[in-house]
């Protein structure tokens, strides 16, 4: 391995379990690493962190990695261009005789495959994420109609948190109608739900650091329930149409997903039945993204993906039709690859 | 002026009075502002701005700057090292023949000085602020004695939320006792609120983006009033002690501002009254910081702080005294630079 140093705090808790808002962490070979923070820190990272030395480098992070880095004699030493400033790339740089390599997505790269313990607890956050959709559906039934997109998003994100016993994976997009023809919607005050009206839920939470990520697209009636996506009805048949294209799409490319087989190939199985129905300028965006410690990581499921298919992977499929001022429809699950194919990391009903 | 290039979502909102997750803004000179966005963001920022052209970049946004930048015969142009990320940076200003100068803190220094419309928008932040507080001193008297720190700072949470009407400013601090001894500390689920308790709540809003940031210590009793901090009973008199020299030192810095004075002096008056306790020691960060976009941002109020009190500027006093693992006491205020002397901007009853 050649050296390397991170500062993301996700990079971070991936090196050594532990992490805070103020540290770098410098792995020089097998034996040889260093977590650097200051005084605040330091007591909780002793606590933590067996894989690397502890030093509590005052103010000056930089300067001690400097040292470190001068005394071990190293040529040569990876950074992620994406993570480092230009100033503070400069101020660990300055007049050092090394080679700092880039390498773009360093962390998340090392962390595209997970290992058997990161995907069970991938899948506790997927579960626990479902539990919130089910304490908003709840709620929504007797409280819903009426209330303003900003109030639904407050009280989705409240059902998320749980009470505080969650932390959120984003901030939820709850949409209503038109409104969820925009993949990125921004809740709105003048809004209103009723009965009828269809509703996009988009939201996660952490387990353990492990982000959840999932979309359901519902009817609001007496009956309606996130958690079964196979036997949702819509009232209109151009609305039921769209949702079960999506439904059909997200299935093609779930059922695409093989040991060795293009991730484009993946997006491409949700793009074509979506393209079949006549919808394929509708589909906007990639067909999914890695989940893990961040929300968005590698790979990307799209048509300009480079990767394939491989063993402990994580990832959504999200395929997703918007129809501009009319309404918009997205169904999304998050999958892992194990033995060899896609196991959903939360089963409906 | 000298032509610039800013990224950072506070920076573009102070720039054009709108901002996106995927733009960057050029000025070049007095009558010649690009605004470079995607698809998702063009229509409402043509909505929206007034000062500049908006481009749909598309997928490239750094392609269409270098175009700009090179159709411009630009010689030199302003960028902020801590705003832009290496690689970012490199894809930028690749093989174009341009001064690409470096300027710590850009937009934050540009922003320094606050217009009287700022100043509104940021004593309005800080009443909305104070509302929040008196929410949740409501709650706290009826529900708080028995939970937990985690539950309390949801709770801290959901009141400065206002059912979502408030974007917060930053996550709270709501330490008890021993837990209010670390400036930074984590709810705790372990710690269980009792009467008689020292209460910590350190919390702010957004209002039309502009920050509050505000700080209260408290005893737990049917009389505990957020709103009260000159008559604050603590039944233990050493603790009322302590926080009679917060009281102190904080008036001490409020009365020491007038224009001309140095920061560092401001920050010496709060430390003089500290110190002459016999606690100087116990007060470990700086006494205050700028707050308006961001929460933090220029002027610091600390020792080795280089700047001048100025007409206009808005920063908090906060001074504290951190006994470990005994109890912490801070007391934190918004002021504005007005008329040449400082106006805080809540007022307690």
């Amino acid at each position: 391995m050649k050296p390397y140093i991170v500062q993301n705090e996700n990079a971070l808790y991936h090196e050594c379990a532990f992490s805070c808002d103020n540290a770098l962490f410098l792995r020089f070979n097998e034996n040889e690493a260093y977590f650097l923070t200051d005084g605040r820190y330091v007591t909780e990272a002793k606590e933590s962190i067996k894989n690397a030395e502890i030093i509590d480098a005052k103010r000056d992070l930089i300067k001690k990695a400097r040292e470190l880095i001068k005394k071990a004699r190293l040529k040569q030493i990876i950074f992620d261009p994406l993570e480092f400033s230009v100033a503070r790339f400069h101020a660990l740089t300055k007049n050092l005789n090394i080679n700092f390599t880039p390498q773009k997505n360093f962390s998340q790269i090392k962390r595209m495959i997970k290992t058997p313990e990161e995907i069970e607890l991938l899948e506790k956050a997927a579960l626990e994420g479902q539990k919130s959709f089910e304490r908003f559906e709840k709620i929504l039934k007797t409280w819903g109609v009426g209330k303003n997109e900003q109030q639904l998003h407050y009280k989705a994100e409240d059902c998320m948190r749980d009470e505080g016993k969650n932390e959120l994976s984003f901030s939820p997009i709850c949409a209503v109608n038109e409104n969820a023809a925009k993949p990125h919607a921004m809740p709105c005050e003048t809004k209103i739900l009723q009965e009828g009206d269809l509703l996009l839920l988009d939201a996660g939470i952490k387990y353990r650091r492990y982000c959840s990520d999932r979309t359901r697209t519902i009817e609001v009636c007496d009956n309606a329930a996130f958690d079964n996506k196979n036997e949702q009805k819509f009232k209109d048949e151009f609305r039921q149409k769209i949702y079960d294209t999506v439904l059909k799409a997200q299935e093609a490319a779930i059922n695409s997903i093989k040991i060795g087989v293009k991730l484009s190939d993946v997006d491409k199985a949700a793009r074509d039945e979506i393209e079949k129905a006549g919808f394929g300028r509708y589909f906007i965006h990639s067909t999914g993204h890695g989940v893990g410690l961040d929300i968005h990581e590698l790979p990307i499921v799209s048509p300009r993906s480079k990767d394939i298919v491989e063993e402990g992977m994580v990832f959504t499929v999200e395929p997703g039709i918007y129809l501009p001022n009319s309404f918009g429809v997205r169904t999304e699950d998050m999958i892992a690859v194990v033995n060899g194919k896609a196991k959903v990391l939360h089963a409906d009903k």
